[in-house]
């Protein structure tokens, strides 16, 4: 198949390995021409380009890019393509991505591969990034189902978990196990730093060991990541943040009012509910 | 020097293999039969035993046990010893314990070894445990200097960093970076699970990766932990509490209102906060 990728960062990038080893064609365009040498000699692609038109053969299209640059990249894009071109991006939001491209091009997917590592870019680009992780679909009523089947297949032959899902249904899911872990642990740092007695910031610093480190790291990554969840997450991460807001209040009612009972059978409960989130992870 | 543990678990045994290491004539006491044929069997203590007349001749003793145990152990134990020993426990909150046991003993002080590992019991006990992780003492005004030189010359004979402080200020530092991030841990869990969609639970608990897994950690841990920390440092606790509502709601605000520039200015914030936390654990 003759397969294009737009973007070519981490997620791209790898794509292009898995894709081009598994015998597709692949073309690559970026925005950078220091980009677009980087994946021809990284053999991430067959071939790139900094111009949209190298993907006028394509079968399918992978919009690699940013989420705020997804429908700005399709609206371009869609003049050099043949009509029977299937679409799909890797965004880590459904809703609003769906909403503005489907309009724009028929043949459009939903997609996001939940992978990736703590690099970023072209040169973070790894073969098998993809396999055992989930790669979810979220195709809607007017999606033709050939299209559908089309980027599946592909999907299904990098070794992913394919799930299928409504947008919104997938945008509530990752708000509850990644957006609102990132407020929740920005929350934390910002509280610390509230602290007016310095001496106990710097008690607390020296003080600090796994269990803050972990609860606070994503809440220290990336504010890019963080500012693009709430921004284009935004609905279902405040529904998210408003029913954590009102467990945060439970907790603190039974903390004030001495309810030892009932509080170590909330804390006997979430020790029992983590688990089945875990398992893929095991 | 002869030295007294009472409780032997995780913390008492390890102290106790330090300390026999350095020379130092270590008896044990325990509440249980096994416990104490085990930390004979494992070379833990010189002797041991289910009474605590064992350590009339102790010039030290460590109280080894849960929280909620120190004070009456050192009600019984001090009809057995001579009133220049010298008590120390390791309690993870100190205000509380201070409070209670000065009264009991003048020869008292106060200690915290910020050291552990994810097992329990006299068969978790491990060689070096203290070395390089922080061992908090907190006399106060009352202490005797010559109980604080003691106790400080045994924690530095474990290669710990020792640090000074006041009981509240201990308690204040360990509710910021341990024990609110307990309750903040635990609320997510339980706001995942509040998710009135069965379907978006399950979607939820498929795609989570290792941000919730971190940011889930400890609140998913052992109940009597998170409950004997709002137990005993329950003022501080809720301080921590109320200043970490208060963050949340600033970002929950924040993405009410739309008001990107803000949000990404507050997450660089965290960003550049964290890793003061940290510098320990690199």
């Amino acid at each position: 198949m003759n397969i294009g990728i737009v973007g070519l960062g981490l997620i791209g990038g790898s794509l292009g390995l898995d894709l081009r080893a598994l015998g597709h064609q692949v073309l690559g365009v970026s925005r950078q021409e220091q980009t677009v040498q980087r994946a021809i000699e990284l053999g991430v692609v067959d071939d790139a380009s900094l111009n949209l038109t190298l993907l006028a053969a394509a079968d399918v299209v992978f919009i690699c890019t940013p989420i705020a640059a997804i429908a700005p990249t399709v609206q371009q894009l869609i003049h050099h393509l043949s009509p029977d071109t299937v679409l799909t991006d890797v965004g880590s939001v459904k809703t609003a991505v769906v909403e503005q491209v489907t309009p724009l091009w028929h043949n459009f997917v939903g997609g996001h591969p939940m992978a990736g590592t703590a690099d970023n870019g072209i040169d973070a680009a790894v073969s098998g990034l993809y396999a055992g992780n989930p790669y979810v679909l979220t195709p809607i009523e007017t999606t033709p189902d050939e299209a559908v089947k089309v980027v599946e297949e592909i999907v299904r032959s990098l070794c992913s978990q394919v799930y299928f899902c409504r947008p919104e249904d997938h945008d509530r899911a990752v708000a509850w196990i990644s957006h609102l872990p990132v407020m929740v642990s920005a929350s934390l740092i910002d509280a610390c730093m509230s602290e007016p007695d310095p001496a106990v910031v710097e008690l607390a610093q020296q003080f600090a060991s796994s269990g803050f480190r972990d609860t606070s790291r994503v809440g220290g990554g990336n504010p890019d990541l963080g500012l693009m969840m709430a921004r284009y997450n935004r609905e279902s991460m405040l529904r998210s943040l408003t029913a954590y807001r009102h467990s945060l209040n439970q907790f603190i009612e039974l903390i004030e009012q001495e309810d030892w009972q009932t509080l170590e059978k909330k804390l006997k409960q979430t020790q029992l509910q983590r688990p089945p989130f875990l398992s893929k992870l095991e």
